[in-house]
């Protein structure tokens, strides 16, 4: 077998640049990845192993262990255990790549013998409908999540070749795929469907890239194509198993998507995170058909997505009922779901996005959930996690160590250790620098090696130095987002200010580089009150905060009174100090405030006179770090006090 | 058996006029009383018919129908019928006193034929636990409701027999009272409880007054007495039929105000309704026996009730978990449970406080209860409830025809019924006036009898004529209370101006009345801004609008733009205006606002740039007749802009 480079393959637009190819040294990030690999990376093995998710791999293990198995409720947590051991498998993986480790890599291997060994003699493999209920394997892809587990296993196997160019788990998940495509497809006696919970699409196609098997990307298409076609396909696997397609529980087919084919939906809907696995796939696919209706009915949902359901931290799906979406400019705060998974799906969808169409506005928004709402979900330490990324908490919300749906953490896991891949976009003779972190890239660009080197204090400070070093001099571009956030942006090459052009947001530079170029970007970086559109009734006369890339929340314990006191009056100065000794070293922003005063109300628990006011500090905190302290509560939307 | 009059037992203090002195003639409750008489109270009788909570005093209703009763859950609604046939019976019989209907008495009486066939031979009295699970019968006070259908089929039977003298239902439900004497009380072999669900303690005091017998007084005093000693007696009934006492679902006594002796309670905890009913008896016994200790423990919790946890509609208990309190000062808007029973509990609790006390602000209280969170539990036509009154709502929330748990349409109908019994105390030579409403009280005082009629237009404006007719001249004070929420009272007699000495809150008139002895009464009535104090986190920056007893509130239907771009600048004018066209006749607060514009914003969600606002008129109606023109926003605090 032919194990190609995953990137290689026909591709239109510019391609992210790889794991391999980008080194990250920077004080903000790397904390946090030290965390990842040290900490949250082992805990998630030590957990896998506690609930028994790596064991089911045994196949005598569910026979043996009965009482896991609540026969009564068709959707049981281990239905999508063997997901869960994929994304790990993917993180620790990717971790490899940039931080080798013998001991990990055996551990990997071992995980993946049981694997092989759970494989069945016709290729399929899921624990659960191989040792619990074999008797219901391909009959309820609507509720059950077969095809999602597959396309983690796949995922993991993807990240584990890269790493360390082995091809067991590509073997056996390419043996399964196989399987897989004689059981769905166009042919009769196929089933002509799709999956429940979207993930397969985009792991196909990195299956694709990684192997170059055409197959592969056919049956992605396929699966995309297929979706929302009718008749329903989940309408005639539930006759099939003689349900009524009206009991759906969920009600609608736009809770995963498939109410109409992919190419017509323009509305963002239904559960959040299958709806970003979906629309990575389908930017995928664009890029690689070069499919123009595809990418506009990607361009079509970012923009009802960022114009109407997009939660300041970059958070989306404000309901726990559907796991997702509801109305339009529906954005509760107390109440926001935002599961940290769907804003680490938006992410992957914008990574695309930013490379297929090379505008900023998709790096704007895949940096805002990043620093944001998914760095809220998993702890400084790296082994608390959240699920749910509110707003606004009373104080009662913190992170857990482990969760019945324990989706949220290895997500969070794969994503910073393949941080690398989110930084640049690559082309030709064009690097995109999308994030700002320090570090080195390392690719062929122009025609020559070039090495890339990033230094700067981002986030907290907008002050970026360039220098660029290749083996002989070379043309290229160098892209250089400017944020949306960013009111102002000055460029300096070698010292000399530079009248750079901007396209699609991007300060764009091209010229014949020399090694030692040296480019200084400035993004000033005030700390900005932020205002919601007044149809977003819940943040109705208030105010957030936010200061670059970093959206601040205020919490009780920064406090000298009680939270709900506290107003921000609109015209107040606001000043940012760096606490290197607080939560790891952040920046604080402290406003002028206004503190509603309770010591002239006697008794009263009404009156008609206003409190009396008093002049206050506001202390806020990146709303990433929040809960970090005990409870307390927590406001991302202030209220503001006029002048 | 001689029955006398309910009022005339040993008391201490004022007691309430009773029903027969008192008739209604007023704009604002006729229509209300009327809608109560000629809706509510048949189309209760059409939803227990429909139910088969009538059909149940059948007793082979049960047997035959076993799909009404689900086994494996001990607590069906089906146990507490009884209690809402009783509530039925109090409401039908308190209509008959003030428009005899021959035709609602027949239909009262059958159903009271058909109560006593299902007594037991012994004097139990319980469709449930004598049909359905016999074997269950006083196993479970605790969760079941046996107590506290007796109580309410009591009260039923004190108030029929005012209405029409027969003693057909108080033979039935003395029987019952007796057979419960045997059954709980100090002796051996008796069960030393105590209900789960206080109510029968004040039916019993009534039963007391109705029949002069002690034995009820007494058994009343054993209820409260025995309540929250040590060891528990819900502990103890718990291991009695083999349950673990931790297993108890709300974890706490304090859910039914079992915590701790009643005399020792200052906190007001649990479950709402179940504390009012209880404070009611507690107040009631204070006035029986003289207790100070009781008294104390009633002022103590009325302050704790006022002073922390009561809605600006008088509302109480905000949590649906409970049904009732949290901690102090947690006022929450959209999630108020607010339960209609609850506040009129609140009312029941307060004119029994106004009578004990003479003080004011128990009456002030009982009026924002009574024309805030009571009335909007029905709709102006009658037939339609709110069993949950929450203060701010997206419209989602409308008055349903029936529910699982029908309690609260039978209290307000009982409640309104006897509306008359709320207006006046009275003691030998004293009328305290508590409401103004207008009609007549007749009555016995300083020795004569004595016709004291109100006319007014209240709550929509506060200019209040009172006349005194009298047989002969008599001396005796009359007791104008001074609402608190009333800026300035002022007082004529025959035209003129009294100053008349204030006293507890009460204008009060010590004089030798003479017949056609004119008052004219005249509160001032401003629409008022009320600011809640800075420790109700939920209404911090907020305001309401509040004039007279009445609470506004702000409705979509009747603004111009989206509710929530709508803001109440600090010293901006309001203004009252009548508009009998509008929901039945009321009187509307037009306030100068500012409105949120969204028309520069763009695609933009969010923005650095405030919204700009320009002007608008907030129109406020009471919130009493919220959502009765279809979904609509609605808000009782309202966004308060400075300037």
């Amino acid at each position: 077998m032919a194990i190609l480079p995953e990137d290689a393959a026909a591709f239109t637009g510019a391609r992210p640049a790889t794991l391999n190819q980008v080194s990250i040294k920077d004080p903000f990030w790397s904390p946090r990845l030290e965390a990842n690999r040290s900490q949250t990376i082992p805990f998630l093995y030590a957990q896998l192993e506690r609930v028994g998710a790596l064991e089911a791999f045994d196949l005598e293990h569910y026979a043996q262990h009965p009482e896991v198995v609540p026969k009564n409720n068709g959707v049981t947590p281990q239905m999508w255990w063997d997901s869960e051991v994929g994304k790990w498998i993917e993180a620790a993986s990717a971790s490899l790549i940039t931080h080798p480790d013998p001991a990990l890599e055996r551990q990997i291997d071992d995980v993946i013998a049981h694997i092989g060994a759970a494989q069945q003699p016709d290729g399929y493999l899921n624990t659960y409908f191989t040792a619990v209920e074999p008797e219901r394997r391909f009959t309820n892809e609507r509720d059950w999540h077969e095809l999602y587990s597959a396309g983690h296993l796949i995922e993991g196997a993807v990240t584990h070749h890269y790493a360390t160019g082995k091809t067991s788990l590509t073997e056996i998940m390419e043996r399964y795929t196989d399987f897989l495509m004689t059981v769905y497809g166009p042919g009769e006696g196929q089933r002509h469907g799709y999956p429940g919970h979207q993930e397969i699409e985009l792991a196909l196609i990195r299956l694709y890239r990684v192997t170059g098997k055409p197959r592969y990307l056919e049956f992605a298409r396929y699966f995309l194509n297929q979706r929302g076609q009718q008749p329903y396909f989940f309408d005639q696997e539930a006759r099939a198993r003689g349900d009524d397609p009206a009991d759906f529980w969920a009600g609608t087919y736009e809770y995963m998507q498939a109410h109409e084919p992919v190419r017509e939906q323009g509305r963002v809907v239904g559960h959040a995170v299958r709806a970003m696995y979906m629309y990575s796939a389908m930017a995928d696919l664009a890029a690689e058909d070069g499919d123009g209706a595809l990418r506009a009915a990607c361009e079509q949902l970012w923009q009802d997505l960022t114009r109407h359901s997009l939660y300041l931290t970059g958070g989306l799906g404000p309901s726990a009922h559907n796991e997702g979406m509801t109305e339009p400019y529906d954005l509760p705060n107390a109440s926001a779901y935002a599961e940290t998974c769907a804003a680490v799906g938006l992410v992957f969808w914008g990574r695309r996005m930013a490379a297929l169409t090379g505008e900023a506005q998709y790096a704007d928004v895949m940096e805002r959930a990043l620093y944001n709402n998914v760095l809220s979900g998993v702890s400084l330490e790296g082994d608390r996690f959240f699920y749910e990324n509110p707003l606004a908490s009373e104080g009662r919300h913190q992170r857990w160590a482990w969760h019945s749906c324990p989706c949220c953490p290895p997500n969070v896991a794969r994503l910073l250790a393949s941080l690398g891949e989110y930084v640049y976009s690559l082309s030709q003779d064009e690097v995109t620098v999308n994030l700002y972190v320090s570090g080195q890239l390392r690719a062929e660009v122009g025609g020559q090696q070039v090495t890339l080197s990033q230094e700067s204090d981002y986030p907290w400070n907008g002050r970026i130095a360039l220098k660029v070093e290749t083996s002989a001099p070379g043309e290229f571009s160098l892209r250089l987002r400017v944020p949306g956030w960013c009111p102002e942006a000055t460029l300096t090459l070698n010292g000399e200010v530079l009248p750079a052009t901007q396209d699609k947001g991007y300060l764009t530079v091209r010229r014949l580089w020399q090694s030692g170029d040296t480019l200084h970007l400035t993004l000033a970086m005030p700390a900005e009150r932020v205002y919601a559109r007044p149809e977003v009734s819940q943040d109705a006369g208030l105010v957030a905060v936010q200061r670059g890339p970093v959206v601040y929340c205020a919490e009780g314990v920064d406090q000298q009174t009680d939270l709900t006191r506290l107003s921000l009056p609109r015209g107040a100065a606001m000043s940012a100090r760096h606490r290197p000794e607080l939560l790891g070293g952040v920046t604080v922003i402290e406003a002028a405030a206004r503190q509603d005063g309770g010591t002239d109300w006697g008794t009263d628990l009404y009156r008609t006179r206003p409190p009396a006011t008093q002049d206050a500090t506001l202390t806020l905190v990146p709303y990433a770090v929040w809960a970090h302290r005990g409870t307390s509560p927590m406001r991302v939307w202030l209220r503001e006090s006029a002048g």
